[in-house]
């Protein structure tokens, strides 16, 4: 793409960087934000900047949050020995809008997957341990949407906990296999959040 | 949706205001950026301040330039009796790729469209207007997409210059009714700049 302007290729070349934008809906957006008054881009701007220079991870469950524990983390009314693993905050969101859980979560951050380089020293793998070996968790749901890389992340922390005396689970499948949970519909996944079976029950499966 | 973090909330409300971009993508762009260094966002965040702060227009042909002429308008080598009628920079763009005209463009900013509350004052027609006036232009080439809009807007322009002595042509359209030019092939594009007809021509057609 040849631009006539330095500033205009700057901005879409940045925007383009973002995944599924290519180059055309870059501009598409860049052109969009021209005829807008400015401070819409400058609010746009200045969102993204203090979200990224000031955004705050819980520090007992990961989750995304404003405060060092979160809202969840912090509440009375809720099961600490009962922990959900997600890959992140839009599962919680998920299945938090399903008010069917009262547990706890505990957020990775992502799977485990060789072919992105993410292996389990780049999740919060080590902290779900740590709080098993504390003797926190009575009971882990794994949660992860059942993709290849789901699964071998559902299957390392499994395998790193057999000594433990806690009880696996995984939430019930209503909802397709290869399915990611955010676009579940609520009824579904509460269900199969309520049904959830043994972990080792869902290895028979596959 | 419930976010736990009004950053991220903020955030992902500013990102889903663009055209195309809903509450759940928006979302996942911004975790993206989360996921990457923090100069990704700085570089993002600047690039579009830049834009919209210090974009300019050429005083001619009112596209996109940093400077006050653009570069086409600039040229010693462009046949400024020449002038080609396009919607924005990427029309412009488009054309300019295909390296079969040598003429000078005429930027509008966009198409006459009730629906949207845009009228001719909206666009650059006025300053159309005046250089025809002026006698500086032998040949106007519509090049709008052939929509509702796009044949509005021809249509405007036309009645507005019937009295002056020039000659009206529109592209040939080996490209399909409706398409924009932009996602044209460079082939097809090219040959119908080249085989361009006279616009009352185009009129017995639809
Ligand atoms: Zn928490
Ligand atoms: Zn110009």
């Amino acid at each position: 793409m040849d631009f006539s302007s330095k500033l205009l290729e700057n901005a879409v070349n940045e925007m383009s960087q973002l995944p599924g934008i290519g180059k055309r809906t870059a501009l598409r957006l860049v052109l969009h934000l021209l005829k807008q008054p400015a401070q819409q881009t400058e609010n746009l701007a200045t969102a993204i900047q203090q979200m990224r220079e000031l955004v705050n991870f819980c520090s007992n469950c990961h989750n995304i949050s404003d405060t060092a524990l979160c809202e969840i983390c912090a509440s009375q009314n809720r099961n600490a020995k009962i922990v959900c693993v997600v890959e992140d905050i839009r599962d919680v969101m998920a299945i938090e809008a399903t008010s069917q859980y009262r547990g706890h979560y505990h957020v990775l951050g992502g799977k485990i997957s060789p072919m992105d380089g993410i292996g389990p020293h780049d999740l919060t793998i080590n902290s779900l341990i740590q709080k098993i070996e504390e003797g926190k968790i009575e009971e882990l749901i794994f949660a992860l949407s059942s993709t290849m890389e789901g699964d071998t992340t559902n299957f390392y922390i499994f395998k790193q906990i057999e000594g433990f005396n806690i009880i696996t689970t995984t939430i019930a499948r209503g909802i397709s296999v290869g399915d990611e949970l955010e676009y579940a519909d609520e009824v579904t996944l509460g269900r199969s959040i309520v049904n959830r079976i043994p972990f080792e029950n869902s290895l028979k499966n596959s």
